[in-house]
């Protein structure tokens, strides 16, 4: 066992202390500002039912769902013929009944109908957890890693959608990003655009051709889309749409205009025109929101405002996402409860703020001073200046006796530790201690009095 | 499926939002006391390979590990002969390469041979994670439950001993508890006794014998020694050991006279009574600190000090425990690494703060200001107030448009809001809100200035 080199299990990944710090700013920014919008924090368990997961992801994700085997015996009661079998599929369900969970909005789901005697509603909950997936890793997917959702349900007021658009300004502005942007679109207007051509059930693969014009112009969409089957007669009919310019306000005159004659579709515009209402009122102080009737995600479960967040500074996909749906609960049970949410895409903004240079130099969850001595008396002489730092809730650590000097101080640097205070037999005599602040290489002689107040005036 | 009551899996918990809250400030103070002694925070994936975690536990432990089924056709590989056995043992190896962490010790030791070359010695690190285990659940014991561990590798040092034992007075002091022992032994100190006897090989019989005295009295002690397989004449040479008694000086003076055959048993005397000199120099605030040689936890893995902590306010169990190993890594091929290190009964901690009611009535994690509103036009009203607010870092809510003013206070009651703003046609008109304490039910008319003021200044 001894020659294994050990490792970590594809697709998951250790957390280093500077890896932590950074994922800490981000996950405490992120949560202080869902506090401030009455998000309240809820976790559950890692394992759920494996019947509370499946059948919620469709076919595909439910391959990815990771079960867990049974305990003990587990091939007990498992039948000789089954076993003859070697039918992974129909052996799963004998032997696993639990499973990681695949996301947070299942679980939540299961947790308001499981509590929804004790749950004051509209009910505003925040979770951040890992997930697991059993997807292909690859750069920038893994099999393990956090969601930092919020959601509320129970209320279908658009002050809600507003709220999260507040949320998604304040919070990727409070973590330095100075310009991103928020897109929203509507479930509604999407079915409006279908409708007034009457292709109810092509709806993605006419957001998809739209979503391209940037690329291919708009002689390569109509190409697409009568490759898609799409008449000449549709796409005329949609043309405006296709062609949507100018601003917020524009659009949506434009678009009102095109669907007219879709009671859902004006519906969808409504909608709309009541949240940027709402954003008038409450004007947000760094991203840009934007009408983008190409936005398509999780078109088969939103059935209203659907979001997308991403940044204009950094080469990435979508920082943040969400939308609005109208029956989450029912599929435990729990019928005509309406919800709205939003995520936080943890991993990326990770990368965002790395590639950007946004993440604090420094952070109160480091060391600030380290005191180094030559032997163990000099560790005993700091041993006061040691508690009075700590007292004051500066971050202090004293090197234990025996180690030079210089491994002292290269333990210091590595853990990009700011100050030293450096304790020799000179220092004990003078009560004048060596202080030195690593960045600037400047050292000056101070008492420990005069230490402590460096740190608390 | 809509008949089914969902639920968890049993021995996991969903935690609510009070929970969270409860928890959060549990967590939250002994992570900023391991931050301001030096600690560093790393986090390690849910699953390690199977490989890494069989074998470290014994073979009761290894029945308790959550193991994760391979992803796809998991039998594809598994021979028709192996089918036909249907020998759960056997079978597991085959279908599953993956496993739940059971503890974050093992964990951490892997991550440490893993990343030896990035990391700076004497390595601190704390890790707050759940694991997972098999265990048949009963009050207070949990499939699912967080460790809340710390550790120091590469420092023979007893001033980490020393640390770990200001760690624990700090930290539980925080949490407002009064009166707990921190109990110290040292595993070399028990090895001496035994040794002095020539029964190296029954030191945990020693012990768990010793350990009763408070409850049997002497006569009962040497009866159970007698039937454990002691001698008369062992007896009467330990007899000093057993009725060990007075300060912790004093107890040490005893020991080093009855151990005084035994180098290693002195040498554990040295150890113990290094770290009280440490702790004479730090005093510590809250704790009473306790030399307690029947003090056995963790006896086939400990090599020098360990440690127990007792609440003596509340009936409960250890609520921390820890000590020194010096293997931790060979487990992983990397000798010749001595460590100690400490973990928090997060779980059993938390029903003593409930139980001596010891948690703080308000928290800055909850929602402080619920505006309320009759009607769309006071909504909007209420907006710029929400804003300002806000802006002030003031968690707060505005109802959204359309509730009876009944449900908004409810609402607030639910969520235990402190302070409530009425905004009617009245209040519009005078610019003088309705504010409300909602603890002592006073009520005054302000200006949103005046709300503002109150909260900043």
């Amino acid at each position: 066992m001894a020659s294994i080199k050990p490792s970590v299990p594809k697709g998951t990944r250790d957390f280093s202390p500077t890896e932590m710090v950074k994922r800490n700013y981000i996950f405490d920014t992120i949560k202080s500002v869902f506090r401030k919008y009455g998000y309240q924090q809820i976790e559950t368990p890692t394992m759920e039912n494996l019947s509370t997961l499946t059948g919620k992801y469709g076919d595909e994700g439910d391959k990815l769902i990771f079960k867990v085997l049974n305990s003990g015996d587990y091939l007990a009661k498992v039948s000789p013929e089954k076993m003859a079998d070697k039918n992974s599929n129909l052996l799963t369900s004998e032997i696993s009944e639990k499973a990681l969970r695949y996301d947070l909005t299942v679980p939540f789901a299961r947790y308001v109908v499981q509590h929804q005697n004790e749950i004051t509603f509209p009910f505003k909950r925040f979770q951040v957890q890992p997930v697991w997936r059993a997807d292909r890793p690859q750069r920038g997917r893994y099999r393990e890693f956090y969601q930092c959702d919020a959601d509320v349900v129970g209320s279908a007021s658009l002050l809600n959608e507003a709220e999260f658009i507040l949320i998604y300004d304040e919070a990727l502005g409070k973590l330095g990003l100075k310009d991103f942007s928020i897109k929203i679109n509507n479930r509604k207007i999407l079915s409006g655009i279908a409708q007034i051509i009457d292709k109810a059930d092509n709806i993605i693969d006419l957001t998809v051709a739209i979503d391209k014009l940037d690329k291919i112009g708009l002689d390569g969409v109509t190409k697409e889309l009568l490759e898609r089957g799409f008449t000449a007669e549709d796409i005329e009919k949609i043309k405006p749409v296709i062609l949507l310019q100018g601003t917020n306000t524009q659009k949506l005159q434009s678009l009102r205009e095109a669907l007219a004659g879709s009671e859902i579709g004006l519906k969808g515009c409504d909608e709309i025109e009541e949240v940027f209402g709402y954003i008038k009122n409450c004007p947000l102080q760094t991203a840009t929101l934007e009408l983008d009737i190409t936005l398509a995600r999780g078109l088969n479960y939103y059935t209203g405002a659907i979001f997308e967040v991403k940044s204009n500074e950094a080469v990435m996909g979508s920082i943040g996402g969400g939308g609005r749906y109208d029956d989450l609960t029912g599929m435990f049970g729990l019928s005509g409860l309406t919800g709205v949410g939003i995520s936080f895409g943890a991993d990326r903004i990770y990368d965002v703020l790395e590639d950007l240079k946004l993440f604090p130099p420094a952070t109160t969850q480091s060391t600030q001073v380290l005191i180094c001595n030559f032997d163990k008396e000099g560790e005993t002489y700091g041993l006061p200046l040691l508690q009075q730092l700590r007292r004051q809730n500066i971050n202090t650590e004293l090197y234990p006796a025996g180690a030079k000097i210089k491994k002292q101080l290269d333990y210091a640097n590595n853990k990009n530790i700011p100050y030293t205070v450096v304790i020799g037999s000179d220092e004990m005599q003078s009560g004048l201690l060596t202080f030195k602040n690593m960045l600037t290489g400047v050292q000056e002689k101070l008492t420990v009095t005069e230490i402590v107040g460096y740190f608390t005036n």
